[in-house]
């Protein structure tokens, strides 16, 4: 039924737009600034009174530690696949949700800036609110896009961060 | 400990502008068109790593019948006084939560544009999660605001409605 594309713009060798989009399931993996008021509108619908939505931002601790950036690293096109596919199983769960924006930044994020957004349309309110939190929870565990804190203490054990799910090496080898 | 300051900014007959803050609790009542970038800005802060809101829009249907516009009518020094109890008793339930800014537009809002909005943060994303979801709950059941559907169809029962717990009279009477 739903119809599914993919495009690839790749403007240089910093930006990656990637776009797997079903009519209502919309993935972006980006280098650039996550642009909120674009998601917002790409979910607004005159049939929709509900937009729920989720940013998460680079804090400036970790651990105790001062973080002056994150980076984010992602396999993209499994990443753009699972994105797409938390995205239909939250059209299953919730059916009368209109449309889904998820958007991940990757390389540097400094401090302030987001890195993930979640915009979630629906007719009346529970069905976006209740969506928007199993969508972040699953794109936590399931996404491969990796992280590594940058410190202000320049220490050499800035490492590369795994989500709990899957292994960066597991997913590179295949 | 917090001081709370209250501030009217009337600029003509349409603009209403009032803000409640307590350093952490912003309340707005306006007859502009919301601002999601701004209000997204005043919670946006380096020792948070998640924002949450959610937008409540006019949809162009209700029970059956098309809607064009919304319209709201506020009792303003109540509206505001409910919506910062609303934000002291989310700061209480959620402790870690950093801002919170509650808007609610009133006069006519059309189809596709917002009438409320809610922006939370908070260091991790489950307090500025579940806080929205609360918030929006209790801002719908508390504050006297009303609102009339204006429909194509020129009937004459337009009426305005009461939130369940207030009643319009009882509050004006006062």
């Amino acid at each position: 039924m739903a119809s599914i594309t993919n495009s690839i713009d790749v403007k240089d060798n910093t930006h990656h737009h990637v776009h797997c989009n079903n009519n209502s399931v919309h993935s972006i993996i980006t280098s650039n600034k996550l642009d909120i008021s674009e998601y917002y509108n790409m979910v607004v619908d005159s049939s929709c009174g509900a937009i729920s939505s989720f940013i998460g931002t680079t804090r400036d601790n970790f651990d105790g530690k001062e973080v002056v950036q994150l980076e984010y690293e992602a396999y993209i096109p499994m990443a753009l696949e699972e994105m797409k596919k938390i995205g239909l199983s939250v059209m299953k769960k919730w059916p009368d949700i209109f449309k889904i924006v998820f958007a991940h930044r990757i390389g540097i994020v400094p401090v302030l800036e987001g890195s993930i957004a979640i915009y979630i349309s629906s007719p009346h309110r529970k069905a976006s609110l209740d969506a928007v939190q199993y969508s972040i929870d699953e794109l936590k565990a399931r996404v491969p896009i990796w992280k590594k804190e940058i410190y202000n203490d320049n220490e050499s054990d800035n490492m590369w961060k795994k989500n709990p799910v899957q292994k960066r090496n597991d997913i590179i080898k295949e």
